[in-house]
Formats: C-alpha cells, sequence, structure tokens
C-alpha cells in the first residue's frame, strides 16, 4: 500500500535579529494515521503571527519556546480527513492550535468545529479568531473607553489594530490609528471609517499624531512599542489606560530595546498599563465570541486579509509581518477542502 | 502699635537640575491679620517632600506649578493663634497645605483639627498624614499583595517606602527593601523587621536583588525610578502588579530619562503598572486614617522621622531628600507651641 506523504515546517535555529528562510526546514515526512480517538485532519489555512518570533527564542515566557528541529505550530483551520473519534466526521471543518504541516492528528480537545456557513472559514484564524478575540478583550476589559474618549491605535491596519479601531467606534469613542504607509492611512479613513490615522513613517509623525489628537490620548492599544509608542505616551489624559498586547519594533531588535522612560509621565496621568495576553481571558471566551460574531453579522465590523498561496510560501508570509506587508490578518492557503461542504 | 514681623520662603528661580539654595529666597513681611471666618496659624512643623521638586518646573502635570516669587507651599502642623471662625480656637493643633511660612492666614475648608494626645503632633505631617496614605492606597488599593507573594519596595527607608514595607508584612507577605546606605539597610531589617534588604549604591546591586527574591516579584511598590526600577522589571511575576508612586532618580535629570524599554517585560507577565497620586484616593481618605490610626496604636506600624531644626533650614532639609540624608519623614522643625498644649 502506497503511502502518503506530507511536509512540515521545522525551526531550524533560534534567529538572531530578523528571522531568515534559512531559519526554517522543510520536513518531508508520511501522513499520520490517527489512532483511537484521534483524528487525521488536512491543513486549509494556517495562520501566521508576530508573537511567534517569541517563540522562537530560548527566553521564559507565557508560552513555552518552539523545540529545535521540531514542527513550528500555531491556528489553523483544517478539514477532518479521517476519524477515529465519535465527535468528528470527515468533511467537519475545525480549528485548532496545530502544526505548520499539511496534515495533522489532533485529539478532541485539540479542536473545535467551526460552522462553515457562518462566515468564510479563514475568518476563525482572525476576525472570528485568536486576533478578534485579543482585540476584544484587550480594548474592552483594559482600555475600557467611554463614549467620546480618544483611543489611540498603534499597527491600526493589522489583524488587532483594525479590529481595536472598530470596537472602539462601536462604544462611540473618537478612534486615531497609527501604520505605516499611505495605503493603511487610506484603509483606516475611507474603508474602517476612523476619525484620523497617522503615518509613522513621516518625518511630520509627532506633530500629526499631535494634531489628531487635540483632546489628548484616553486609550492607547500598544501593538508595536518602540518610538511610536514613546510619542503616544506624551500625551496621556488623566487616567489613561494602555493595554500592552504586543511590541512587535522590538522582537527582532539585537541590541537593548531602550527609550524614554515612562514612569514620570504615567505618575503625572495616573494612568495605568497592562500587559495581556489572549489566555488571560479564557474563561470569558464565549463572550467574545458572542459579541463579534453579532457585529460582524450586523456589518458593524470589517475585515481584511492578506492571503498567501501555497503551504511552501508560509515562512515568506511569516517573514513579511515585519516588513508591514500584510493589511488586516496575514494568511496561508495550504488546499482547498477535499470533503468539507463550504 | 507695633507690627509683628515674619518670613516666608520664596521660589526664585525654576531649577535646572539639581535645585540650590539660591533657588529660594526669603522674604520678611509682617504677620497678617485674620479677616471674619479666618484663623491666623503659627507654623510648628513643616513637611518637605520629593514632588515638590515637580512643582517647581512650569509644566503639565496633576498639580499646578509653584508659581515664581510667591510662597512655596505644602504640608504643615500649626497652632491657633487668633481665630475669626466659630469652627477654631486659640491653642487649637491644625493641619493643612499651607505656605512655607512662620504664620499664615487660613480659611476653615484649609486646615483640619488634630488630636495632640493621640500620637506625636509631627505624624500628621508622616505616617498618619500625606505619605502615611500615600503608602497605604497605593499599596493595597493598587499592589493587593497576597499573603505568601514577594513585594519590593525602592525608597524603602524613606517616608512613603518604610510604611509600605510594614503595611505589606502586616498582610502577610514577604518584603524586600531598596536603599541607598548600610544604615539604612541596617534599619529595615533590625528595626522595620523587612525580610530582606539591598543596597543598590553596591555593584552586586543585581545579584544581590535576584538572591532577595527567590520566587520573583509579585508586587514592585516604585518610588525611585530609574536604574534601579529596571533592574526590578527583568524579576517580575505573572500578573505582577506595579504602583508608582514617585521617581525621584528622575527628578533633578536635566538630560533624557531613558532606559529599556519595559513593554516586552510586562507582556510577557501580564504585568499592570499604575501611576497615582493621593488625590486619586480622596474619598476613601477615611478608611485610610482608621487602619493606620490603629496599626499604629497597636505598635505594627514604626516610623521615624529626620528633623531639621529651624525655619531657615527649610531649603536645606528639601536638598537633603535628593541625597537621601533622611531616614524616614524628613521635616522642618519650625517653632515651639505657645497656646497649644501637648
Amino acid at each position: 500500500m502506497k503511502q502518503l506523504m506530507q511536509q512540515e515546517i521545522h525551526l531550524a535555529n533560534r534567529p538572531k535579529g530578523m528571522p531568515a528562510k534559512e531559519d526554517f526546514t522543510f520536513v518531508k515526512n508520511s501522513v499520520p494515521s490517527p489512532k483511537v480517538n484521534e483524528i487525521l485532519v488536512r491543513t486549509l489555512y494556517l495562520s501566521v503571527d508576530p508573537y511567534m518570533r517569541g517563540r522562537m527564542q530560548d527566553a521564559k515566557s507565557y508560552i513555552a519556546p518552539f523545540e529545535l528541529n521540531k514542527v513550528i505550530s500555531g491556528g489553523v483551520v483544517a478539514e477532518v480527513v479521517e476519524s477515529q473519534s465519535d465527535a468528528f466526521k470527515q468533511g467537519d471543518v475545525v480549528v485548532g492550535n496545530l502544526g505548520w504541516a499539511e496534515y495533522s492528528v489532533a485529539t478532541p480537545n485539540e479542536i473545535r468545529k467551526i460552522d462553515p456557513k457562518m462566515a468564510p472559514i479563514s475568518t476563525h484564524l482572525g476576525i472570528l479568531g485568536m486576533t478578534g478575540l485579543t482585540a476584544y478583550f484587550g480594548l474592552l476589559d483594559i482600555g475600557k473607553p467611554q463614549e467620546g474618549e480618544t483611543v489611540v491605535v498603534s499597527g491600526a491596519a493589522g489583524a488587532v489594530g483594525s479590529v481595536v479601531g472598530q470596537i472602539a467606534k462601536i462604544k462611540g469613542a473618537k478612534v486615531v490609528g497609527i501604520a505605516g504607509s499611505d495605503e493603511k492611512i487610506d484603509y483606516l479613513l475611507n474603508v474602517l471609517g476612523f476619525d484620523a490615522a497617522v503615518n509613522y513613517k513621516k518625518d511630520s509623525f509627532w506633530t500629526d499624531l499631535k494634531n489628531s489628537v487635540p483632546d489628548g490620548v484616553d486609550v492607547y492599544f500598544d501593538n508595536v512599542g518602540g518610538d511610536v509608542s514613546d510619542a503616544v505616551f506624551t500625551m496621556l489624559n488623566r487616567n489613561a489606560r494602555i493595554p500592552l498586547c504586543g511590541s512587535i519594533s522590538s522582537y527582532n531588535a539585537e541590541g537593548n530595546d531602550t527609550g524614554p522612560r515612562i514612569q514620570s509621565a504615567m505618575i503625572k496621568t495616573s494612568a495605568m498599563m497592562q500587559g495581556f495576553t489572549l489566555g488571560d481571558f479564557a474563561t470569558d471566551f464565549e463572550r467574545g465570541f458572542t459579541d463579534l460574531g453579532k457585529w460582524l453579522l450586523q456589518g458593524k465590523l470589517k475585515y481584511e486579509e492578506t492571503i498567501v498561496d501555497g503551504f511552501e510560501n508560509t515562512p515568506e508570509a511569516f517573514l513579511g509581518l515585519f516588513k508591514g506587508t500584510n493589511l488586516g490578518k496575514q494568511l496561508v492557503k495550504v488546499a482547498n477542502p477535499e470533503y468539507a461542504k463550504l
């Protein structure tokens, strides 16, 4: 009997500075067979996310590092090919944290069935998935924007930032986005309806930002860190709230990430800063799913996906995150469904 | 009729860097007469505090700057000399925010009567006053130490820090103090009963601190900022809380106050940092007074005062704060009471 072959992607080195294609190895092996209570799934879409850069280092964090010469893992939407579990059947579409691989074997608690009729299945890796929930809880449970307040979000055209800004608009706040290209600025203003948007790559960034927040900053949802955030920290209002979601500007920095210390500004304004990851809200996901799904169906949430075609292009898609080539959620389309009916 | 004369201290310049005696002017004028509903008081003790350095700059903050060539103000304990208000009578001892002056005229809502039998009257400028309340609310309402957790406090031998550590002990936490002399370290360990104390002026500071927090840091009460805090930020536990009370290391810095950006560390640990000033808790002072008074009477709170004698030495007492010459609360004794019975 002929053995079906597949490919998976291993971490070959712990990158120093900006990762390169050489840090990833494609490994060919045979498609595994599911044992009792296991499910064989075929990857349809996989998600590449900035936080994965942190897992490539061997450092203590909220999540274990990727192991060298083992398969990298992340969010995956897949179809069930063969099920040895009563909970799943061939053709089911599922989402889970699985390997960067064409096929995976999962246990029932590693995957969750999704309804392909509700929204495009790829949205379960974005606006209805981890990135949507991250935006939801960080903004609402930490940032707590009030009607009429000014919310600034960095990485505003990215997967998380674009959802943050839209939820802030739903809550009646004035929303200012920070992004890095004229195309993104145009998207924020004219597609997502942000009140203002500022290009941090322009020499006039500091002044542009200052002019876009005449009433100061009440909530700063920080996806990027670095000197973009240094600027925002000088414009905080009393009792400002700062959900810290990411610090992409520093992920590939080889030297020290240094800048102005912020304690004095925070004392003067009684500001609050809270680092978080989605896991902090694990017991509350249902509330997030419900609201995001409702707003999506009501047409109140728009989203953009940047989809790279072909499993072999996964490393490039990941590397593109740090060059800002993506608008909205960056995904890789790995295969068309064979069994699932979309 | 001979007019009684007095002195007061004006801000002569907005200091650049470390303030000097030349930034203060002693002005002689006549003791004012209270009008209807006013009270003439004579200063017995006055408080000098690090936050006053901020008010010497002409910058937006939580409190208005001192005006040039006007009397500086701060916490004062005084006795009533002459009252045109039914609410006060000669010999009452009062506390309030009044001028750096030998005599002041106050309205009834600017001063509060204190009971000279409860505790030495000077404590109302320290452990039973602004500094005690600052420690109380910052630690308990922001830091929220739990039994068995590790609390680190910088400026630990100062007026606020020494109270923070003792309250943390009352709450069952393990307490580590950071201070700048062997005498202070000895005081923290052997008088206040801290579990560990580390001298930040030693070359081994980083290692000493690391060794003193084997279980990591759950609460960091920050009075100093700068590279002392940079070190603590690398030792945070998951869900660490950081009440930001002061940043004395930066108050006299002329250049930029720069250091490692802390966002990545805070995201990895889901840490929370909250700037605050005592005014944020104004509606809740009664709870703080009650607990502090109770603990003081129960002998659970100790305090130290560094008292400089003589109104003419007020500027030196203030400048000493930035050289770390004080143990506990720095006060100036201005006069012995003439009318009050202590």
